[in-house]
């Protein structure tokens, strides 16, 4: 045996001592933890802890350490760029056992979770309180996947992303010590953020097990709003409009007409099948009148159509129900294809040229199916394309497109990636985005926080060139 | 000559060819540079460069890295915790000439300015956009600085604080390579949080040099409003109501009874000599109003007395002229005397206690003079002493107080500082808040990121103890 190998027979005895049946090395299990929900290819970790709290998460890194065997940690797998795959192999800590709800505080509109608790989980817990807490990725993914990743979704315009709304949180280090970033203060001017270095730092300086949360409280009344353009430049100048209006949009989502008509198609609905906005807004039962009288006007003189709006919670709800629909609508246009989700943000004063130049590159380049979505609020925009898992050029070319896309984006002053994070996917478009002093400044803090390079190795990082 | 002062010959007739009459050892220069507007004794650095330029930065850097020599950022001088200090000597790199407002977008709601642009001078330059940057310490503080103590100010209960409202920024590292950390897109998964790990680092792990701001649209109308209470309580309450409520207010100002009663004898005015709650509104004309009449409800269920509002301009300015004359009726009380500002921050739900807890304490130690205003909304709050300089035996017995305030806060789950930062005030309380796994994290990065610890040193992290 080599001596890697008997390393890992080592780590595995300590962790079963450590763990009992809650380490499990079964194919079953390493497969289920061996991918996300990108298309990025599996791998299995060699065992998967499922730990119950932060100091078995210590213990089980402590150990890992010791063996200088990778650590990846795995909330709900439903990651966008293989954040989670086991590139290396190692240890998968799986955090879905912890899933206390610790604390909610009212008065002070916060509440403190396990790293494994998900987001529909809390909002349910939350139902009666008269609080939300508003980051709504796509998935019912653990608060803490959503913390390493830096996610978002549609309410982000208005109440920011998880870089806003975690006030404080806990995380183990390389050596399996466990350290606390903050307090349950709104603000501080004391000390480094470490709250900050840890979100979106995809498990790589350290796995998050415990979240110190902002609560919003939920808005008197909701009124919702839908609208149709001709064209992209409508839509985006009326939100750029609306927010420099200072209308408080809590949600502006955009759909392109393929995606409509594949809307039409799945739920026998017939909508335009054009540029359609849906738009949301919270506040008083006066405000969310006035707030969607005014940018009804504001669609109006930029040349949108059919406007509606309604306060009413059933008809809010049959409103939004084709935008809820979205992805599987488009799924069942294939319904033997894989998607593969793009991801790019830019200013969203570039936001109407980056999607145009992005659909003429779409259609110039192949008869992919390809559906356009973007929270244009925050300039986050998403092609999703639908693959033949077996053609391997439809791979090829939807990956160039991507990689254009990402290139245009960073051109535009935006980024590679709005809300999904790095994982494998985005690796080399960092030093393009950041440039070469800042990613040696990441590469840096990497290396002084996990020495032996056991936490998710090789993600988020680009790999380092070989010297001459 | 011994070696430490041989190095800092040579650096000094290096940065002389840098910057010729530029680099200043003039005894007026440095005096004006060995100290900021607080309590801590001064100390002047061994000579002062004005730059013009991030390279110029970078190039002062590099040598005074070379030379290992200290290097401290000096913004406009009126920080609050002692952190421009020349605490160890050293060079100090005044940014007061590197302020250019380089580009203001206003689609995006962004602008990239360099360090040296003060608040007011930016808040000039917006006047007629539309647009307006919200955070406002009292201080006409320049914006790298600002960034550098992750200051806030009056409106940060809904515009946030410069930790919400940075977009990205460039600094220079103690090797003298520029790191920018971001870029003009409002949200972004991709790499570590570089832009967050420099706020608030107080010029210990890089000196910024230049950053893009978030801009809002200045709201369509504003309403203020002023209340009074018999206690802290009940002022308390209405804020925590108010929030609750989901009322998006923008000010929520607390001064007791001791800080109205020197008002009236500076401006001769005769407010109720009560706890007082100034507040203000931003939204549409018709929300303005909305606001203000809920809050007003609010008020009154809770104890207050003569609420007044207004949404006219000069009625509004009259009205919240008593709280910003506050500083200046207070220092009038005593005109030989210093001002001791403390400073922390607490879950809003502990702000009541943590006040009456303090008055108690101060009413107990001393017929001291003091005063207490709060941002309440966000939980802050300062009492403010006014100290005989020539009397030791006073400092002594307000830094107790001001450290008795620091645990309590803590121990209620706040900070030892809101708004002010560490400096060489409150290191001594980083280890009681953040726990020895943060601290001990924290000095990693400072020595990874500056490994001679040539960057305002002494400053932040706490003297290491000496090891057995």
């Amino acid at each position: 045996m080599n001596e890697p190998a008997k390393s890992l027979e080592i780590a595995l005895d300590e962790l079963n001592e450590l763990l009992g049946d809650r380490l499990s090395i079964s194919d079953a299990v390493r497969d289920h933890h061996s991918h996300d929900e990108s298309w990025h290819p599996a791998r299995p970790p060699d065992a998967v802890c499922f730990v119950n709290s932060a100091e078995e998460v210590s213990r089980t890194i402590a150990i890992c350490s010791r063996h200088r065997i990778p650590v990846i940690a795995f909330g709900t797998g439903t990651g966008l760029e293989g954040g989670t795959v086991a590139h290396k192999g190692g240890i998968c800590i799986d955090t879905s056992k912890m899933n206390a709800i610790l604390q909610v505080n009212a008065e002070d509109m916060d509440c403190t979770v396990q790293a494994g608790v998900t987001r529909k989980q809390l909002d349910n817990y939350l139902h009666d309180s008269g609080l939300f807490f508003p980051i709504d990725p796509g998935a019912d993914a653990s608060l803490g996947g959503m913390a390493a990743t830096r996610a978002s979704g549609t309410n982000a315009v208005r109440y920011g992303t998880m870089r806003e709304n975690v006030l404080s949180l806990k995380a183990v280090m390389a050596d399996g010590s466990i350290v606390t970033t903050g307090h349950r203060a709104r603000k501080s001017a004391a000390g480094y953020d470490l709250t900050h270095l840890f979100i979106g730092s995809e498990g790589t300086l350290g796995i998050i097990v415990e979240l110190t949360l902002r609560l919003h409280g939920k808005p008197e009344a909701i009124s919702s709003a839908r609208v149709y353009f001709d064209d992209v430049d409508g839509a985006v100048n009326t939100a750029i409009q609306t927010i420099q209006f200072g209308i408080p949009i809590a949600r502006v989502e955009l759909l392109d007409a393929a995606q409509m008509k594949a809307i039409n198609q799945y739920s026998g609905t017939s909508y335009p099948e054009k540029v359609a906005l849906f738009l949301e807004f919270h506040g008083s039962h006066a405000s969310v009148k006035e707030q969607a009288e005014i940018v009804g006007e504001i669609c109006t003189d930029l040349g949108g159509s059919d406007f509606e709006w309604t306060a009413y919670e059933e008809e809010r709800r049959e409103m939004w129900d084709a935008r809820h629909s979205a992805a599987y609508a488009a799924m069942a246009v294939k319904p033997s294809a894989k998607t593969y989700a793009t991801d790019v943000c830019v200013p969203i004063s570039r936001l109407a040229d980056c999607i145009r130049e992005t659909r003429d590159d779409v259609e110039r380049s192949a008869d992919i199916t390809s559906f356009l979505l973007g929270h244009i609020g925050d300039g986050n925009f998403h092609y999703v394309f639908l693959i033949d898992p077996d053609d391997p050029a439809e791979y090829e070319l939807v990956q160039q497109l991507s990689e254009r896309m990402v290139q245009r984006a960073i051109r535009m002053g935006g980024t590679c990636t709005g809300e999904h994070g790095i994982g494998l996917g985005k690796r080399k478009f960092l030093q393009l985005e950041f440039g070469e002093e800042a990613v040696a400044l990441m590469r840096t803090i990497k290396s002084a926080m996990d020495p032996h390079d056991i936490l998710n190795p090789g993600k988020l990082l680009p790999a380092e060139q070989a010297r001459p």
